[in-house]
């Protein structure tokens, strides 16, 4: 496989891969967050094979995003339950759903975020946290910060002189 | 490569990853969403190798992310820029950056979003695009929509259910 070592870049957006750039793990955090937390359950509704399961469940205990804990002495058995951080993945799951749903439902929508008190569907957008605002290309850019490396730094730069320049997608073809 | 066809599976978030679940494909899109359309630009900052590049650039295109334009004529070159699908996909990446700087991000944050006008550090959030309010575990859970298939069914029932038992993670453990 083609692994990089993603952490060696700055970027976060390439940190955050590092932990669930796999399609199983992004799946598999999808399942916990629907209450899935044994194995057989993981594996009967993912069909994937088991080693494969072994491997992706060590791996996000690892990085901090499920939890490993036993809930049956004999035999032993274990559960994997989502940590802080596994639930605060949920904002990427939901952006993905969305996205999913806009350009690749040809046949209608098969799974939505639904207000619970109400049953309504409801469509996740994302605000400035501060002001409520709406995030959008014209107002809102990626910036460097202070533990940017030389290669991120120039990245940003070269962005910042293709919007002045107006090659980058402008903001007036954005939606 | 053990590559599965998410497709087969009704739910929107296996078939966003159909279409982005590759690490490269989503630094791909990133360094597209910073202006970048050029392979040699794309292959320098990314340090990926050409035929990998090649490869996820076409599938890119396949998909309907990336439109490939030509700049040139003689000689002939080309440039890849954001489609209308592909510019939708920002949010998923600013989620990323979001969970990878506060997970993370141990010696400092090193790309973050900024409001153009103030050059202050953003913090993105979901709300429901109707009421403004944040999304949360508590009030805003996933359904099943008319096009699901019986596993994406019985997968959203067994989750309701894990609700109502309390086993799944409660809203009061969330964040």
């Amino acid at each position: 496989m083609q692994r990089t070592n993603f952490e060696s870049m700055h970027c976060p957006i390439a940190r955050s891969l590092e932990r669930v750039g796999e399609w199983w793990s992004i799946l598999i955090l999808r399942d916990a967050f629907q209450g899935i937390s044994r194995f057989d359950d993981f594996q009967k509704g993912l069909n994937i094979a088991p080693n494969m399961l072994t491997r992706r469940l060590r791996a996000l205990v690892e990085d901090g995003l499920l939890e490993r804990r036993r809930y049956s002495d004999k035999p032993a058995r274990y559960e994997y339950v989502l940590t802080s951080c596994g639930r605060d993945f949920r904002p990427v799951l939901l952006t993905l759903m969305t996205w999913g749903n806009r350009h690749f439902a040809q046949e209608g929508i098969s799974m939505f975020l639904a207000d619970e008190r109400t049953g309504q569907q409801v469509e996740p957008v994302l605000v400035d946290a501060r002001t409520g605002e709406l995030i959008d290309r014209e107002h809102h850019t990626l910036r460097a910060g202070p533990a940017a490396d030389e290669r991120l730094r120039s990245r940003v730069e070269f962005s910042r002189q293709q919007r002045l320049q107006g090659r980058a997608p402008t903001p007036s073809s954005s939606p």
